[in-house]
């Protein structure tokens, strides 16, 4: 099958096996796939993932042994393959299986390829309303759910987004149906025109603020974004941390201590309640997406996704 | 009256005035004060203050001219003197008021002296049965039950504090009234022995730790405390910030990131529950008193104080 394969560079490969799937898992054949900051971190070598990378998908299932019934499903998938038995799995964490593998990122072969597996819990159908392109934005607009589910925001919140890219956009969308005062602060003139689109306060980068924020969600993906963000943060607030990026930074923990502020990284979320917002409108991916590359043009895709300020940049798997 | 001065130097000075009272204020004879770490950082020239140091004491009130009939009350005193019509004031959290004073820390002269002015307001009764030299404890055993405040912690948690030493010791006995599976990383051999005559369990500073914590408490003072407590906690567990210290730390956010662990600053804690354990002896300081100099040997004392795992060393305030 044709596959993306990473290895220091990107190539396209011809001559992989397509994968067979095991007990319970299902083959799944990749229709599009999303390039996210992680893929580009992955590329750097930022993370020690040799393989085939990919993360954010869409396609339908090819073969299920376990379950012949699912043949022919259009489904998303969660990214995590869990044990089930260990610690934190029967601690009811399974995203932090210590055994876990992850989808394209931590041994287990992603979904730049034309063909995938995985276990079918993880397999989610997508409704029949929902476009192929928004359906690759499931994953992302899950972990953005995350923030809702482990802060409460609401109406009386005044919350400040740093970073409106590929994920802060997602983000943004959730943030705002909360009904929380929103503002976000966005680098790119692309990244503003989107959030004015859907009615959502921004300001520029440089713009000075108070420390009169509730809660402070740091999406930049950019080591300087944390003090600028801790420092926009009212004693006892919650700065939520969404980006990982490689290397260290300089931190003065002693404001944090002085002002009892709370610091919270979060990673991965539900993927049941972000199919129900593409599916009810509520959230509407489908002007993040700048373009769409054949599997065979991997140099052109991720120097798109890689210039400064872009937003989506699909891979067409060629099913 | 006598008084030490912090300025570059401690020094005991004769020529100081008493302080006069003002309006919903009073004017308390200094029994006992205790020197905390943060009297040692003051000396240390990491923060800017300039006057009395001190803000542990117990003491009785001299003056109140708006409230004679507490003339002659034993009390122990919040440090933080707040407007009460700020934002932070008006939204309850007035121990970050953005007008506030701190006594003996931040334009407000403090408890190292013959007497000390506060406001009524922030001068708590002491029950008979509480020792002088226990009473001067209040403060920080307040600033260890605002983890309790800010944390759920009970018999099911497994906690794991770092750091006996004067708040240490305190923290580790209001974490003992929780019920928690409570574990201790204490360093001298003297702070290892409070912890055994209560049944608290310790371990040396260079024991090996699975990431398994529920609970982490940062309480050590110095900055290498904070990775090996982040590696402590478990996937989603909570690391508690007691302590500050002066400059920054190289830090890798990306693993807090990625375990979505969280992060909380802790500062000040309530006095009124604190009197009580002490009132009803569930929690007894006094075997943490080492020494007590009178205010005339402030280098005495000081240089006690900052010996390798010193606990506590009072000022007889010479009243």
């Amino acid at each position: 099958m044709q596959a993306l394969w990473l290895d220091g560079n990107i190539s396209l490969r011809t001559d992989l096996a397509q994968p067979p799937p095991g007990l319970g898992q299902a083959l799944v054949r990749v229709r599009l796939a999303g390039i996210c900051g992680t893929d580009l971190q992955l590329l750097k070598g930022y993370y020690p993932f040799r393989g085939i990378p990919g993360h954010e998908f869409v396609g339908e299932i090819g073969a299920a042994p376990d379950a012949p019934e699912r043949i022919g499903q259009r489904v998303v998938g969660e990214i995590n393959l869990v044990c089930g038995a260990c610690r934190e799995c029967l601690a009811g964490r399974s995203n932090h299986c210590l055994q876990r593998k992850v989808l394209g990122i931590k041994d287990w072969d992603g979904a730049f390829a034309q063909w995938l597996v995985l276990p079918l819990s993880n397999l989610y159908p997508v409704p029949e309303g929902v476009d192929d392109r928004a359906a690759v934005f499931t994953e992302p607009l899950a972990a953005a759910l995350a923030i809702t589910q482990q802060v409460a925001v609401g109406p009386g919140d005044r919350v400040l987004l740093m970073g409106a890219g590929r994920l802060g956009q997602m983000i943004a969308r959730v943030l705002q149906l909360s009904g929380c005062e929103l503002l976000v602060m966005a680098r790119h003139r692309r990244q503003q025109e989107l959030l004015e689109a859907v009615g959502i306060q921004w300001v520029g980068e440089d713009a000075a603020l108070d420390a009169e924020y509730d809660l402070v969600v740091e999406a930049t993906g950019s080591p300087g974004g944390f003090e600028l963000a801790r420092r926009a943060l009212r004693p006892r607030g919650t700065l939520v941390l969404k980006s990982t990026y490689h290397g260290s930074v300089e931190l003065d923990l002693s404001p944090l201590v002085v002002n009892e502020q709370r610091l919270l990284g979060s990673r991965c979320g539900p993927f049941a309640p972000a199919l129900r917002l593409l599916a009810d409108g509520l959230v509407d991916p489908l002007p993040l997406v700048q373009a769409c590359y054949p599997l065979s043009e991997p140099t052109a895709a991720f120097d798109h996704a890689a210039r400064r300020g872009a937003l989506k940049v699909l891979l067409d798997c060629g099913n």
